[in-house]
């Protein structure tokens, strides 16, 4: 054909066919049960927005990312940047219909306009859940014994929750006598701790974030502190009981410690980590993520209290919590260690074609499996010959075949084929039925 | 505060709160089930196209209604008009991948820049099921046969399958002595038969169309054949005899009302329309429609063969059949007609927090019941009053209220809220589960 139209998905775009449909459905459908039992409501906002929502209020790197054009009427849109902020905006256009305090779970593909490297897509899917209204950290404790849940649900056994509050890093800067401008510097700095280790850190702050010397060594001191949560927690306490707002942090820490304790969470799965920085534009109380602890996957979810941003769109103040749990990362990792076997979404049986005359009786015995509710693959070309629909079942990986001729309509049975083994059977028909039930 | 955001979501769009998403879950989730039964596999393909795949292909009312803008890089890009353009695009890309004959389903967002009117969104649903490879009628058959099961499972009984073949169209068109290049628009007038009358199309053919008087008797008198399926088809048959493209065209309807026999379909589920006309763009062989017959809903899946299109993408020509649903539709009604119950899906049960000391207590008894699979809401605010509490349960039809007092902690019980008699009982916790599983 002459007019061939050259087709291409965009840079940084997937097309996702069965087996990673599944796979991921899988991993969705882990985390809306897991919310839904804890009272989590879903939530769905549209892939546009006015442009308005965001600009402004996620930095410049982030605008660096939207898709932001005009649309036939001119107005200034853009694709969802993420779906928090979009939330946001639905909380405050619905305030009078939406019973408070909202808890809400949202699944849904934000767009970026990254620069296409591994791992990294312009399409992808947020998964949040959040709890709108209230100030209490037992909300904070609740989503992280969700995630820790959700995240055993899918097969994970080695992974942890790294659990800080910006009001200690708040103290800790008060602390040291640092500016609360540098807040955000010294975070970044601080937050390499695990990698450049305590040396490099204090070259950083010094050379690179114009921290004095004296400065730099009173904040590495408090995180030269050492032990387990609860040990480690009370040295922050003496360390900083002169810092009411570091006294205020550690108290949110203990009351989140003490709702794991209460509901028996294994304290292999969380930790307090002073070092843990995440997302510091809009945290202002708890902030945690989960890192799976092999295979080099890190962080899969960041998360914190944001009790400011609300207000922005409403004209009053309402306190926030919940995180972002990564997706994309997840069912890579799902896949990558076959954690989840899509193949039996599939169909369980093949009906082959004997030949145009025969059409019916397959078509027969298709039917009659599929009313009773076993997923049937009827061969969709009805002159193609046996040994095309054979090599069919075998390269779709559909585990049956089978085949009826001339002569299983007489005896009224069908020939059952496993694929695997090779081993044909005659079946009558009920019997056929248990027997697929049954494998 | 003074920096309030004006936040409104863009006109058009929609946001879906707990109960709509449930609605629409439930829909989409009966169209997967089916689909699967019959073999059907998931596709996902990305929001954003090269706009290259969508220009020039749908003609120019559709193009009015594309969003279509340069992104960061200069591309021309736009968001996705329909889900079958996208995906003869990816099966185009991943032809060698594909296994042939590709039975896939599609249930995504498009996006057209409608003028907004009640019941019109410029961001909805298509719910696709496509067979491509297959030249063979038996699949636009088992389609119809789908769709009938999927209907019927969403809780209609009073709906149809109007069934036509543009072969037959043709044919007339060549028997009445009519231009081939007034196909579209004869067709378009033809479609109103049930609408204006006999006395309506002529007049319209012969005036709009500029259709000779002769031409536009003889295209009547075919319609004013009459009968049930099986005697308008021999009709047709009759009086199209020297037609072979008609003949063609009948021989498939006959080869589909067979299959229904096989599979012993209720006849009132479908019947030889000869005047629906639908989607005449790209429309091959058979085309259909499902009607749901009450309350005024009329079409709710547009559907045909289209054996020209795939090859546009590929240089080879690939036949393929399908349709679109539409879910927003049935939605509507399915939610008008509480056809659906999306309040179970929500929690059982509020564990209310009688004081800040007791909060303990209340979580230990929402973990319970959690950790036994009951969904359950703990009340997110520790210092709210007890009747606050209860008119949170009320508002969000929670339907049990657990209250723990100092009390209930003595005695080891928990009170037992019934919210919609207003029952109080005393329950032990092992009771206390059993009775939550079996209410």
């Amino acid at each position: 054909m002459s007019n061939k139209i050259t087709v291409q998905k965009l840079a940084g775009f997937r097309d996702y066919f069965a087996e990673d449909v599944k796979i991921r459905e899988y991993v969705i459908n882990t985390f809306k049960k897991v919310f839904e039992k804890y009272g989590y409501e879903p939530l769905e906002t549209p892939a546009l927005e006015n442009s308005n929502i965001f600009v402004g209020e996620l930095g410049d790197e982030a605008e660096k990312l939207f898709y932001r054009f005009r649309d036939q009427g001119g107005r200034d849109i853009m694709l969802k940047y993420d779906v928090m902020t979009s939330m946001c905006r639905a909380v405050a256009e619905n305030y009078n219909k939406i019973i408070f305090p909202y808890k809400r779970y949202q699944i849904q593909s934000v767009w970026r306009s990254e620069k296409p490297q591994k791992g990294r897509f312009r399409e992808f899917t947020q998964c949040d859940a959040d709890t709108v209204g209230s100030a209490d950290v037992a909300c904070d404790a609740e989503f992280i014994q969700m995630g820790i849940e959700a995240l055993s649900n899918l097969g994970f056994s080695n992974f942890r929750a790294n659990i800080n509050n910006r009001k200690i890093m708040n103290g800790i800067i008060q602390y040291a006598g640092a500016k609360s401008s540098d807040f955000v510097a010294i975070c970044i700095s601080v937050d390499k701790l695990p990698k450049i280790g305590k040396d490099g850190v204090k070259k950083e702050l010094i050379e690179k974030r114009k921290i004095s010397s004296e400065v730099a060594d009173k904040i590495l001191e408090v995180f030269s502190l050492t032990g387990n949560t609860e040990e480690l927690l009370k040295q922050f306490k003496n360390k900083l009981k002169n810092i009411p707002v570091a006294l205020e942090g550690i108290n949110e820490m203990e009351l989140i410690f003490n709702y794991f304790k209460t509901v028996q969470l294994d304290q292999k799965y969380y930790q307090f980590a002073p070092f843990i920085a995440r997302g510091l534009a809009y945290y202002t109380g708890p902030v945690w993520e989960f890192e799976i602890l092999e295979g080099g996957v890190g962080s899969v979810a960041g998360c914190g209290r944001y009790d400011d941003i609300i207000g922005k769109f409403m004209g009053t103040k309402i306190p926030a919590t919940g995180g972002s749990f990564g997706i994309e990362r997840l069912v890579e990792v799902v896949k990558s260690r076959a954690m989840y076997q899509a193949k039996s979404n599939f169909s369980q049986v093949l009906v082959t074609i004997f030949n145009k005359e025969l059409f019916d009786e397959s078509l027969k015995i298709a039917d009659f499996l599929r009313k009773n509710n076993i997923k049937t693959t009827l061969y969709p070309v009805i002159l193609d010959k046996l040994d095309k629909q054979l090599k069919y079942a075998n390269k779709k990986g559909i585990p049956y075949v089978i085949i009826i001729g001339p002569e299983e309509v007489e005896k009224k049975i069908v020939k059952l084929k496993n694929m695997k083994t090779g081993d044909q059977k005659e079946y009558e028909m009920s019997y056929l039925l248990k027997f697929l039930i049954s494998n």
